[in-house]
């Protein structure tokens, strides 16, 4: 039975409610070790031993939590192939490009961007009123952040590599990492570079932690412990929303990614003016990755007529052509073929592909399904319930009136997109649908497909409930995705040698402050 | 009967469930007219009439909303006369100078500082990514924002005018303001001033909506309303706990402030050095406004030994020779009888002061109480609730590691302050507790008493759990306390006309914006 990694050592489960092995998702075979389901004393550990070293670490040097971040992107790209190799395994992803070229360069990426906000201290967001002598900004929450980790990135959103857990430890909180129990060698292999960079940084050891996996009861007690400071989730709906009702219960904030259809509307100049390459691009954006992507574009809304006809035609040939795709895993197959079949059962058709599970392994048909928009609109909560694969719906829309319509039913999502005329001829469409749109999604896109998620200051990757827990934070994008897991702290007329470095009046590193209204790098003139 | 401000115009509720009336806390005399209490379809009337124009005040322009606050401002200078007279009959807060001089400049101050949030579009932080085409900032919600007034500041809080209502709007939502029932005539003169201010700016009528009070079931299912797009909410523990889990079960977000008991450490070297001056000051502090403030302290931690036994005898002084203060209302006077009646249970020793509710009307005997850190320790649940009113629990600390231990025991509170000696002797101690207390409070106070909140950018009214809902929000302090009230927002690809202005390559206003990383007022040089 493999070791988890708890209290800073690598040991054995002292509980476990019993194991589990990784699937190739290409045949449905167990591969790799066992590994342990923790039980309710590794979890205990696990909060005690976190926030043991919660304190220190929240008093680290930023100069050492860099260092760990950056060491640990190095030695992910030290340790690439065997990572490569692995992930493949147990998750089926292209080796190239997808995890070699994509996902790990994006993951050390981030743990760069994250050791760059934490030198800037950009994401403190220091404030500064000199007439009032206060001074506040967001700090550590001085308690460990848990995190669970979702099937679809095994690098990128990974529990203990991707942007949660970099965001938590730029903020210097510890971590409490649940790998996704669908690639658990993976994480194990990248727990172990990230302990190896911890120790070398000179941070305690427990400030990072792994468990494969527990019971949801076990869990739901976790996420409700007042130990926990906050929580990030990324995952299904159910799991979310369980999580959450524990979380809020016990006044501990959690940030839950749970599902996404992520609308798109294709505008009637559009469609007449690049029908088919848009249909194209629909195509490869919904089965990237076999479809399991945040923001798939599950709902496609295109207009009746001629030039509609011929991109759902298109579109369909595309779907009829592909063979069947790969899922991460049995449940995730089962999960698929039930959401299609509810689809089905609320007024959609099957339009193209068999819609259908199949082997060898958790293999589904890309599939396209179709329904009026007067259905949509009937049946609205049922047929904008997630498909999570390689599945679309399309809504077929009767003139202007009607897509504005349909835009008005979509709850909230983490993407809403459109595409347009170049000539001008949707301008005003644009505008109705996008103020409808709008208040519904975290990123409106314009002329693109909505898989893709820059890792950027600017990004919006969450939106508004039931996407996410609350509209007003991302779980990408440095330095803001990191403010999620801190605590807003204000000093009044505290002596300058008593502050935390940031918001001191000098400012030799010329920290981003607003002093009285003002962004500078300067000094902050008073001195008391 | 009265008439509430919904839909858009003074009517007559369509269903009330009974009526009460303001009473004189003096005497205890119900005073001014009968004021309806609210059922159902009030409720559901102001929430459809508030979704209604909520797209339409979200696309309004900034200058008008700005116009709004600033004759609402200038109304409620005009009424100045009538609202603190009004104020004053109905909470008995002095009207020289708290209400005033005090309470009435910094509700129109917090509604000026909003409109020039507004305008200089501070509170909605534009980020923007040139090279990735990404441009975020935070937006109105377009959804109604529900506020629940407190009892203790008729006009600075109140549901209608004050910090909740002017973030609420400076983000461009409407407001349904649930007045608190012991000040209906003042929350009435204060909508009339709001309501005529909205129409002259040219702002739907629906955009701010007053009801007087409604039973807590319908105030439950209110809060669980997924036309509601936040809460917030000021006043007890048991309210706002309630109000919480009804909102958190439909995802709302609540921004709730809900008791503390602001924990104030006096370190041996300042009691010491001057032990009567802080006795003289914290009976001050904690008898201000019949201690009816948020920040209170509540709980001192004083040493033991000579220069504390004088520090004590001197408050003791102090409070056994004040008359009873009146009290809000006889349930406020009620619950701070059981209140002590608890703490007493719990341990602590009446001091000074007879700790009883006596007439005319709402008194109060201010009243200090006493126990020794481990009793405090020991029962620390019970003996850190509020009890608020002119009440303190002192507890005395048997050397350095006591007071940092007991400094271990608070939950989150909103504020925390230690008082240490100007020569430096405390340096020391300083350090150790303030380590130990940072993370458990929201602002952290030096040589100071905690009442009096400075409406400033960089305030921190707000704290850990469960203080607050959420320790990454204040409820006081332009523009932060905006943001409670906003949906992160994200352009991908966007065409600059179809941009938000603040987001726009052009920047004619010199608004500050985050752009690739340098916070700057210049236009976004890059040309689509």
């Amino acid at each position: 039975m493999e070791q988890i990694l708890i209290a800073g050592k690598w040991q054995a489960s002292l509980e476990s409610t019993g194991s589990f092995r990784a699937h190739d998702p290409t045949t449905g075979d167990a591969i790799g070790p066992e590994f342990p389901r923790s039980g309710r004393q590794d979890l205990d550990l696990a909060v005690s031993a976190a926030a043991a070293v919660a304190a220190a670490l929240a008093a680290a040097p930023v100069e050492r939590i860099a260092d760990f971040l950056e060491r640990y992107a190095a030695g992910i790209e030290a340790a690439a192939e065997q990572l490569v190799a692995t992930a493949h395994a147990e998750t089926a992803l292209p080796a190239t490009p997808r995890l070699a070229a994509v996902e790990l360069p994006r993951t050390t990426g981030q743990l760069r961007q994250a050791a760059q906000a934490v030198r800037s201290h950009a994401w403190t967001h220091p404030v500064i009123d000199t007439q009032a002598g206060l001074r506040a900004h967001y700090a550590p929450l001085r308690k460990p952040v848990l995190v669970f980790g979702p099937n679809n990135f095994p690098f990128a959103f990974n529990a203990v590599a991707g942007s949660d857990f970099a965001s938590a430890i730029a903020a210097r909180n510890p971590v409490i990492a649940k790998a996704h129990p669908a690639h658990p060698a993976t994480s194990q292999c990248l727990a172990r570079i990230a302990h190896k960079a911890l120790l070398e940084a000179g941070l305690p050891g427990a400030a990072v932690q792994l468990l494969y996996d527990f019971d949801s009861s076990l869990g739901l007690a976790l996420a409700g412990d007042s130990r926990i400071g906050a929580i990030g989730f990324t995952g299904s709906r159910g799991g979310g929303m369980a999580l959450k009702a524990a979380a809020d219960a016990a006044g501990i904030p959690i940030y839950a990614e749970m599902s996404s259809v992520n609308p798109v509307f294709v505008l009637p100049g559009a469609v007449a003016e690049r029908g088919p390459a848009l249909a194209q691009e629909f195509f490869a954006s919904c089965t990237l990755g076999s479809g399991q992507f945040c923001t798939n574009p599950g709902v496609v809304v295109v207009p009746t007529g001629d030039a509609g006809d011929a991109f759902v035609a298109a579109a369909s040939a595309h779907f009829a052509a592909a063979s069947p795709m790969v899922l991460f895993s049995s449940s995730g197959q089962r999960h698929l073929a039930d959401s299609v079949e509810a689809l089905r059962g609320a007024g959609a058709q099957v339009l193209a592909g068999t819609a259908a599970a199949s082997g060898p392994g958790y293999r589904y048909a890309p599939s396209l399904l179709g329904v009026d928009a007067s259905t949509f609109m009937r049946n609205a909560q049922a047929l904008q319930s997630e498909a999570f694969g390689p599945v679309a719906l399309l809504v077929r829309a009767d003139g202007d009136d009607a897509m504005v319509a349909v835009a008005a039913v979509f709850e909230g999502n983490l993407t809403g997109t459109l595409h347009a005329a170049q000539d001008g001829s949707d301008d005003g469409l644009w505008s109705r649908i996008a103020q409808v749109l709008r208040p519904r999604v975290g990123r409106l896109i314009a002329d693109k497909w909505p898989t893709g998620v820059a890792v950027s200051a600017a990004m919006q990757h969450g939106g508004p409930y039931p996407s996410t827990g609350h509209a007003g934070f991302t779980s990408v994008g440095m330095p803001a995705s990191i403010r999620r897991f801190a605590a807003l702290q204000c000093y009044d007329q505290v002596r300058d040698d008593r502050l935390p470095p940031e918001l001191r009046d000098a400012n030799p590193g010329g920290v981003w402050r607003q002093i009285d209204g003002t962004w500078t790098q300067a000094c902050s003139g008073l001195r008391r």
